[in-house]
């Protein structure tokens, strides 16, 4: 990664608030939005879902997921060269009683105070996506791809 | 679907051009990018892809995907009120000899003009997305599924 794609990536993550949540349904991808946080140290992206939506029911009976955070369309940049990145990995409930329950809330809560209210619902709960692998397209032919140790690294600030 | 939210569908699929595609990769779900155009009916979203790309080759081996196409996040509204639609379908290549092949291009490059050039690359072809079901979220509690005959009536203009 050279310093300009360091920009882009950081400036990806911090920018994007919303992703595309890839689950496995009925052996069928499935692809909805998600609001989405970090932990700190980029180890995790911080979804909060409804027990009623198709995705979180996807995920409690396949952890397996993958999400895209795409950048916004820059004027005059054709489409193809949007920055953007796949993070694939696991996602797994994170209830009160895990240990990393009250970070990832923090991290989800400082980036969507209105969701506050959502935390007193029952059937609303926080997951971690874990990424095994990041795939990176900061434009054209500018793709890569990351582990999570150098994604990590990365978006160390 | 009331009048609201027909405007607010139809604005969704004018202004944004770019969606995430879920594709079967492996057995494990894989988002990625795809600018995307529509057929005239909104009987199908045409996309232009590389044979080099994994979503791709995911759809010659499995042609169900998921298309989700998100509107921009607008300022004080909450990120899970941005609208949004998930279509279920099957995408299938539209070579030269396909009867629709003209107008799958026609529609494309007249979004992504920018993408002639790329219809001169060997490994570059066309798809069209045919929805069998559309998931439609046009805010907080405003969900719907809408069968393509629906959707297609919706987005008449």
């Amino acid at each position: 990664m050279d310093p300009a794609q360091t920009t882009i990536l950081r400036h990806l993550l911090l920018t994007q608030e919303t992703a595309a949540l890839g689950t496995l349904h009925e052996g069928q991808p499935f692809v909805s939005m998600v609001p989405f946080a970090m932990l700190p140290g980029a180890t995790g992206f911080v979804i909060h879902v409804s027990q009623l939506a198709s995705h979180t029911q996807d995920m409690l009976l396949n952890p397996d997921v993958s999400l895209l955070v795409m950048a916004l369309r820059v004027p005059g940049v054709p489409a193809q060269a949007t920055a953007r990145i796949t993070a694939q990995g696991q996602a797994l409930p994170c209830p009160e009683a895990d240990q990393r329950h009250a970070e990832a809330r923090s991290v989800y809560l400082a980036r969507f105070p209105d969701s506050e209210p959502m935390f007193g619902f029952a059937d609303f709960s926080l997951f971690v996506i874990r990424p095994t692998s990041i795939r990176f397209v900061g434009g054209f032919a500018q793709a890569r791809t990351l582990s999570p140790a150098a994604f990590a690294e990365v978006l160390k600030s």
